[in-house]
C-alpha cells in the first residue's frame, strides 16, 4: 500500500518517537474537561480506563498545555504513528471527529520532518514553478477560464487571448468538468494547443492547467490526458476530490503544476469560534498535501476573510515547514487590475495574482496587458 | 473520461432540458441581492453582462422563488448540463465556492432521475445489506474494532468476541489505517479470518468491514486487498478521500458493502446559519455518493445534533430519491445498549445501530449478546 505514492520516504522509516503536535482553541464553558475529552476522541475513541495498557502507552493523545479563559488554548500532543504516514490519516487525526463538535477550532499544527517528507508536499514549490514559468522577480499573474457553457473552441480562442496579453497561468475555472458544451477530452487538447501556439508568438512559457476532478478513477484518466495534451500542471479541488488528490496529480504529472482551489472547504473557515484557522487550512494543509499554489478567497473581494487573516495564509504557505518546499499563495475572489498596487503591497512577489472577470471587462488581450503592467511585466 | 464507473448510464444521455434544484438559506441582509449572486456565483462566476448571450442560455443560475424574511429560503434552478454527470461537479455546483461566504447554508436538494442514474447511488441498499447479513425484521448491530495502537491479532481477536457475540458487522474505528502496529495489509486478512471463523461456529453472517483512506492510488491498492482477503465490503471517509471514493469502492468490490464515515465533515454541519443541512449532507449527499449506509454522530451521544435533526437524516437516507436505492442510516458516537429501544423508536428497524465503546465495557461477546437481545436478535 505504501510503495505507490513514491515521495522517496518509507513510512516505515519514520521515527517512532516522533511527535505530531496540534493546537485548538477551545470556545465555551468547561475547557479543561472539553480539551481532555479531544485528545482522546481523536486518538482512542475509547475511555481511557478501558483502553488496554500497551494502547495507552503507544497511541494515546495528551494535552501538553491548556491556557487561556473563554477562548482556550489546548496544545495536544499525538504520537507520530497515529498519522500512518500518510495525510488523510493526519487529517482524521487532526480534526476527524471532533469537527462534528461545536466551538473546536484547529489553529496550529506541527508535524515532524519524516512524517511530512513521507507526506511529501509542494514537488515544485516557488522556485519551481518560476522556472516552469522563466519568471522571477516579480509575482506571477493568472486568471481563470470561464464562463462553464462556451463551446471548447470559444474558450481557446479566449485562452489564446489572454496569453497573448501577457498572463504566466491560465487556469480553468473550477465551473468547468466534463459539461456537453465542452467536454474534457475535447477541450482539453484544443486550449492547450491555443496557448503552445500563443507563446511560439511571444516567446513566453504561459502554462495552461485544466480543472480535474472527475471521481477516482476517472481523474486518473484526466490526469493522464491533461499529460498527454501538453497541459503544463492541473488545478485540483481537495475539497470535493479528496486530500490525497494533490500530490497524485504531482505524481501523475511529474514536473507540472499543482494548483488548488477552495471548492467546498468553506465549511471550515466560515465560524469564528469552530473548524480551522484560514492559515492552516489554505496555507499549511494544502501544502503538506502537495499544492504548489494555493488558491483563496482574498480580502476586499467577494469573500469575507480579512486582510490579516490572508495575509496569514501567505505567510503559512511560504515559512520553513518541516523541511518542504514553499508553496505560492494564489489570492482570487473579485480581484481587480487597479487593486494590484495593494495586494503586492500586502502579499509581498512571491505570490500568484489571480484575476478572472475584470480581464474580461473589454479586450481579453488588452486587460491581460494592463495587469501585466501593472507589475512591470 | 467517462467510461470508468460503469453506472449504467452514459453521461452524454442524460436530457439536456433538465434542471438541478438547490434551496438554500440565507441568513443576514440583503437576501435578495445575496441570492441573485449566489446563482451566478455557482454558475457562471462571471456578471451577466460580461457573459457571452450562448453561456447565458445554456448554464446559467436562476433564483426561480424568495420567500421568507431575517432567514430568507432562496430556491435556484440550475441547468443539470453543469454537473456534467459527475458527483464531485454537483458538490461544485451545490455550494463550491458559496460555501466560503457567511450565512449560506444548503438545505434541499433535488436531481433529476438520470443525472441520479449517472452519478450511481447506492449499489446494495437496504435490500442489498439485509440480504448479505440475513438479517431482516430488525435494526441491524454494528460496531467497530478500536483502540488504534493495538496490534494486528488483538484487533482480530476483538473482532472474533464481538462476531460470536452476534453482531451483524464489524467494522474498523476511522482511527485505524496503516499504523506501524497494525499495517493494513498484515491487519485485514487477520480479522477477516477471525469473522470468518466466527460464522462458521455461530451460523451467521457477521460482516468485516475495514477502513480504507489511503491516498488515491493507495486507496484502489486498499480496495483490492480488502476484496481479495475476504472483507465483505469498506468503511469510506468521503471528507478526506473524496466524494468520488464511495461509489468507486463499491464499482471495486461489487457487491460489498460501503460504509459512510462522517469524519471531517462537520465544518458544514456546526453552525445552523452556514454549510449544509445534516438531513442534506449526512442522508442525502453521502447516498447519492454510493453509500449503503451512512455514519451520523446521534443525539444524546458526544456530539450535538437534536433528536430531529437526526431522525431527518434517517429519513433523507430511505425516502425515494431520483429512483436510488434507500441507504441505512447509521447512528452512533457514544451509543449505549440500555437507549437501544429510545433509538428504536426514533430511527425505525431500517437502521445500523453502532455501539463502540459501550461493548468493551466487560467481555465483549457478552456485550455483543446484550446488544443482540436488546432488538431481539
Amino acid at each position: 500500500v505504501t510503495d505507490i505514492d513514491p515521495t522517496g520516504i518509507d513510512p516505515t522509516d519514520i521515527d517512532p518517537t516522533g511527535v505530531i503536535t496540534a493546537v485548538y482553541e477551545i470556545h465555551g464553558d468547561d475547557a479543561e474537561t472539553r480539551a481532555a475529552a479531544l485528545a482522546v476522541e481523536q486518538s482512542h475513541e475509547l475511555p481511557t480506563e478501558l483502553a488496554p495498557p500497551i494502547a495507552v502507552e503507544r497511541s494515546l493523545g495528551v494535552v501538553r498545555e491548556l491556557t487561556g479563559g473563554d477562548s482556550a488554548i489546548a496544545t495536544v500532543d499525538y504520537p507520530v504513528g497515529l498519522a500512518g504516514g500518510e495525510l488523510p490519516q493526519l487529517l482524521v487525526l487532526l480534526l476527524g471527529n471532533v469537527s462534528l463538535q461545536p466551538g473546536i477550532r484547529l489553529v496550529d499544527v506541527a508535524i515532524p520532518h519524516d512524517l511530512a517528507g513521507a507526506i511529501g508536499g509542494p514537488r515544485l514549490g516557488v522556485d519551481g514553478v518560476r522556472a516552469l514559468t522563466g519568471v522571477s522577480g516579480r509575482p506571477l499573474l493568472a486568471t481563470a477560464l470561464k464562463p462553464v457553457g462556451l463551446d471548447s473552441a470559444a474558450i481557446a480562442a479566449l485562452a489564446y487571448e489572454l496569453a497573448v496579453g501577457g498572463l504566466d497561468i491560465v487556469k480553468e475555472d473550477q465551473g468547468l468538468a466534463n459539461q456537453p458544451w465542452a467536454p474534457f477530452l475535447e477541450r482539453v487538447p484544443l486550449i492547450a494547443e491555443a496557448v503552445r501556439r500563443a507563446n511560439a508568438e511571444t516567446g513566453r512559457r504561459t502554462l495552461y492547467l485544466p480543472v480535474v476532478d472527475a471521481p477516482v478513477a476517472g481523474y486518473d484518466r484526466q490526469l493522464h490526458a491533461a499529460r498527454e495534451a501538453g497541459a503544463d500542471g492541473v488545478m485540483v479541488l481537495p475539497g470535493v476530490g479528496g486530500w490525497g488528490a494533490l500530490r497524485h496529480a504531482s505524481n501523475v504529472l511529474a514536473g507540472g503544476m499543482v494548483l488548488s482551489h477552495p471548492s467546498f472547504l468553506g465549511g471550515f473557515t466560515a465560524s469564528p469560534t469552530h473548524g480551522i484557522a484560514p492559515d492552516v487550512l489554505f496555507g499549511t494543509l494544502v501544502r503538506l498535501a502537495g499544492a504548489d499554489a494555493s488558491i483563496f478567497p482574498s480580502f476586499g473581494g467577494r469573500f469575507s476573510l480579512s486582510r490579516e487573516q490572508c495575509v496569514a495564509i501567505a505567510e503559512a504557505a511560504r515559512r520553513p515547514l518541516a523541511g518542504l518546499a514553499p508553496a505560492l499563495p494564489a489570492p482570487g475572489g473579485g480581484m481587480q487590475i487597479d487593486r494590484v498596487p495593494e495586494l503586492r503591497d500586502a502579499y509581498g512577489d512571491d505570490t500568484v495574482f489571480l484575476i478572472g472577470a475584470d480581464l474580461q471587462r473589454g479586450e481579453p488581450r488588452a486587460a491581460a496587458r494592463r495587469f501585466a503592467a501593472a507589475v512591470g511585466a
